[in-house]
């Protein structure tokens, strides 16, 4: 045993790596590149132990994926080595696709390529390099694998992803309501019909699991902080593009640039390997540290939110269960004008509003099925005493109206 | 009280900042920068949870000197609310001099300039910022405030950073075994004849506290991959640094091109605000970036040494108790000149060797005191029936050698 | 500082007594007691970790109270240090009037006299033997001392109690599932009109409160096991009250026969010194101690009871949300007259059935209120987006019935 | 998979019980009385969380057994089902021969007769119980099994019950310098020429378990206030027996009257099946409860020892390098007799001394052994820098004397 081959992770104490293929695919350059994108962007601003990557994120849920296949399989479910390793390649590689601060990202630099389909796109390009090994996990996580139970491990709404990110979150942010017990979960799952089940006396640890996803949503996900801090993220790679689009020579690491001037779809990624390469090496480190570039740019728009993005003087953010009025974002913007002597479009840049989403169960996507004794399964919705349709499928919204400090003195 | 003042950290639970000036300190950008430098470089390397950074450190070993403070107070030590305010302070800042991959730059950017030196000088910066606010804080981290024992919380072998980072860095790294009662230490901490003493009863505490110390190094900060990857980017500098001086054009961000191109004294600090300033601006985010670009530099050298960097292609390192005979270097550097095509000098940059060594407590520098009921105060060394000043006072020393991975098939 | 005042907790670390009357009180023979009764009962049937007392939890929660306090003045409300004793008393004595097993205890031997009633008698006690030093932790206790916000420390929907068992039983369990955040909800708490309120950013924290605690209920108070132990349990003392009455010599320790034999009124507790002294004296040791002798006892149905109980021979027990049909229960006893060569009489002791009732929030009670930034107070069921009192007020039943094992082949 | 097969542990989470077997050897009331049995005896009047059981122990290193097996096996040693079982089995069993408290029963009521003499015994009735298969884990257990290594789980330096207790001690008492990574250690085991050894990378692991385990010694296991109660037990019991001896009528559980009467050779245990399960039958309950009994005792002595033993009026205990004079001892007795109006025999129930070794590892023993990666094997003494055999031979002894706390005032 090739001690490389182990991994202390806070969360699950050693992780083995149970197969040559993942610890292959563990070490190309495309997958390292994930040690370099923290999981959470700029969360790290409120909860300041909010470092952790998608790297450890990966490995975390691969593991829970090798522990759900032992489950299933004593409980006997037929599963072959090969679906084994399709499955838990399938998730190491589901998040391979991301980009640093991924949500800003997707919003302004490759606008409209998911990260599930640069994941896909990924795959298939590592599935040349090792000899068509990923096969079987390609057809896992494209969902056209016969057995669709293995699927719902990458991807549903008790996937291992979740199970992984729920606790390595709470935990990293000290956060301790957001624990679930993965570990229980996972025991009790089950399978029927092709559907991942969970035994019915498992039923308040899928309850705790939705409730601690909803209590992380508000309080940390969507945390007004957090969401100043990835909006000002949003405006500055804006700004710069727009400076960029006229002409201005912006400095910056050669990668970023090049994204920021050019925009792709996803089959020119699938066609092209040489941008697939590109973009895999972009990092937190790029756009951190061409933002701190910028921070003495003559643009004083982009400098100023530079500058107040990298001291943490991070907007203020009002936060309300009805959309704000355009008369009060005027009323900021118009002191914005006044008071950092910038026209009425510039102003768009440090004060502005928004909506958030908190849908910790969506009753209408893939469900979560409760399997009881007597052999029935019930979605949980029906299942508990507690959730119900209607709380479920209220989506909860909030708003945002975000205004620099230095206006309201 | 405003949310903004409390922290939460995984290791502590929640922190409140107690004072509104270690607040405004917190705030300046002198000391956010410490959120973008990790504690440890690259250990996160070999331990990926280890991604904290020097802010979290640094607030953690504030709060712990809050904390003894108390203690010391209900034990009838008389400190003033100035010098609680001084000590804590002190604590606070004592780090704030690092750059990013301290021992690596120290080494090679800002040779001869010690990071507490530097801390100094920051220190004195932002007393002029705050208008004096800091002068006892500095009195006390210069050791020339009138009560010596407020500046062994701020350095001595048994200070509040010890205490904070031996069960930071194990809680990030997931090694249990470094895990010491620091609570348990705070609460035993008495004073006498102007020093700081252990209540007799804490004496296993503190031989724990040793004893992990000893354990951590071995186990973490020298760990054989973390030596290969710190010495793997003293050379990507050093090899930098020479490129440069021989006139070629080097990408890079400007700060960390500055400080590559320069070399600068301590009182160049001291006396150049601007220096300093432009020193503050250097992190973590500067140096991985510009080391990315560096993989495609011209120069296959260094080329070569980043994307093995990058891409964790780490050198393999042989550890033993003697030193490596230059035979046994020169085999290895012979066959990187054949094998990589490269010159011998060239060869220094892949194949190197050095010692390594592991002081967890050094009975000739400033002693850990016990007091025992009785009133009598003996050194450690004396004290324990365990440890004694033979055993501690072996400075172990180890001796490595690395080479590149594709030297050996 | 004498060491015995500090006590090593595995819930919050080290907790020190802050008082000296504390102190006393938790030497006194009444409190000292607490040490052999267990928090909960049998559930270590089902969760083997759970071996907690109530001599724990007592501290704890006269823990949280003194942080409470300190909350409080901060945040600017004047509390004296006459009153912070008195709440840490109150909080420190609220449970004293528990007996061993006090469930079942209640329904048998003190029946009538509920355990808050028999605290406030041994307050009282101590009270006279501390020459009225407890005078205003029992006017708090009783809610006749003006600031009645400190009663709400002691008794309310978020009390102490709450806040200190929710954790320790958790965490006794292994069920990492009830964890709840007390640090961060006691952070919260201020007082407005003289009521306890949480700060609106603590909303998620109490909802997650109340989520853990309709968890705790069902995995684990309400435990199917867990309620054939204790209904086993009552039935032992049921029979063995019976047989007592019936002149049958029963072997025993002799407080706890002296109690098996006769019945007491709230008032003669009050009244009687010697009488609440004896009481004093029963713990888990007489109870489980004097089981073990009836293991032989000539009475068949008390020696299977007690034979089954010791060797964790436990009934099965079936729940469902509709209460069972007599008929059903009439079958499982006539299979036990006829298996176990009983009388119909007797097969009431070993096939019974019952309700369970989870009230994890009781909105005609005293409410727990939320603080907005406005000024506002909101109950939380209007103030969460997720509870609400239709919800809340939903107070789930299941039904159960227990049989014995050998009924059923 | 039946629920029943699950249990929680708060040291590992879910322990699952591998084998039919040995879930029919959990629920045998050989093995359920375990629960009924604390490990630390009266450490919980010092550590208030010490109330873990030798039930939670047991099932933990045989838990820990199991992953030792899968380890070894991956590591190329083969290893049958049948051995698997085997060693588990003895390893589950190994204390199953521990009475209630068992260093003061050892030395007073079942003299002689060593608890691993006792689980031998129990050992074989179990077999003949299940038609005998527990052979193999006896030979494994008495040592007689061709592979020696298997016994070293069951009985060594490092075995499963060390490497469990250590852990669970540390966990329950809240005393976090005594945590040791077992999980690391297991992940180290190897085996060579029918030894276990552990691989050269995890000395630093095994060199802080030896340091984990004398801390915990003195911090915990020979903490002055649980030598005073567990000597105020013995007298407790010598007293008893002398007092019963004389034909005084004492009050009591029957079994343990029994035990406090007579005196058994281990010789009488193994033949007479009915002696067994009348030992089977004693737990901390009918010890404690008699002691409750015995407070009120004609006999001033003994009454005066069980008050304050059940009341926690614990010795003063003092604590020195070389042994207390007679003279020191006699001034306490003398002072005794005085105070306490009793005799110069009985004052030696209440004035004691003796002497307390740490032996945290004993390198004349059944040795520790490390395996270096060109098949080197040395004794840790020898391999570790820091451990030597003069420290580790060292066997540290300290003295102490004890007196009631009413001699000083």
């Amino acid at each position: 045993m090739n001690k490389t081959k182990i991994f202390n992770d806070p969360i699950y104490g050693f992780i083995e790596v149970p197969h040559p293929l993942l610890f292959n695919l563990l070490n190309h350059p495309y997958f390292q590149r994930l040690r370099r994108i923290r999981q959470l962007g700029m969360t790290h601003l409120v909860y300041p132990g909010a470092l952790h990557t998608r790297f450890q994120h990966a490995i975390g849920a691969a593991h829970l994926a090798h522990t759900a296949v032992e489950t299933l399989r004593i409980k006997g479910h037929a599963i072959s080595a090969e679906e084994e390793l399709g499955v838990c390649a399938a998730v190491l590689l589901h998040d391979i696709g991301h980009g640093p601060f991924s949500h800003a990202l997707e919003k302004v630099l490759i606008k409209g390529v998911h990260h599930e389909k640069l994941s896909e796109i990924f795959m298939s390009a590592l599935n040349e390099e090792f000899g068509g090994s990923l096969s079987m996990a390609i057809d896992i996580f494209r969902n056209t694998h016969p057995k669709r139970f293995l699927h719902q491990m990458v991807s549903s709404q008790l996937d291992m992803d979740r199970l992984d990110y729920l606790n390595r979150d709470s935990f990293f942010c000290g956060v301790s309501e957001g624990i679930i017990s993965s570990e229980r979960i996972i025991k009790m799952l089950d399978m029927t019909d092709d559907k991942l089940v969970i035994e019915s006396k498992g039923i308040y640890s899928v309850e705790n699991f939705i409730f601690a996803r909803r209590l992380m949503y508000w309080q940390v996900y969507l945390h007004k902080t957090v969401i100043a801090a990835e909006n000002m993220l949003i405006n500055i790679l804006l700004r710069a593009r727009e400076l960029s689009g006229l002409g201005n020579n912006l400095p910056g690491t050669p990668d970023f640039l090049f994204f920021l001037q050019h925009t792709f779809s996803a089959s020119e990624f699938a066609e092209n390997p040489e941008l697939l390469k590109r973009f895999s090496s972009l990092d937190d480190y790029d756009v951190f540290a061409s933002i701190k570039m910028w921070m003495s740019h003559a643009d004083p728009v982009l400098a100023r939110l530079c500058t107040n993005f990298v001291n943490r003087n991070l907007c203020k953010t009002l936060i309300q269960n009805t959309p704000f009025s355009p008369e009060q974002e005027n009323e900021f913007r118009t002191r914005a004008i006044k008071t950092l002597g910038i026209t009425a479009s510039e102003s768009a840049y440090f004060v502005f509003s928004g909506e958030l989403e908190n849908k910790a169960y969506n009753p209408s996507g893939d469900k979560i099925n409760i399997l009881f004794k007597d052999g029935r399964v019930e979605e949980i919705a029906e299942a508990s005493d507690y959730l119900n349709s209607a709380l479920l499928s209220k989506q909860v919204k909030k708003y945002f109206l975000c205004y620099p400090r230095e206006l309201v003195s």
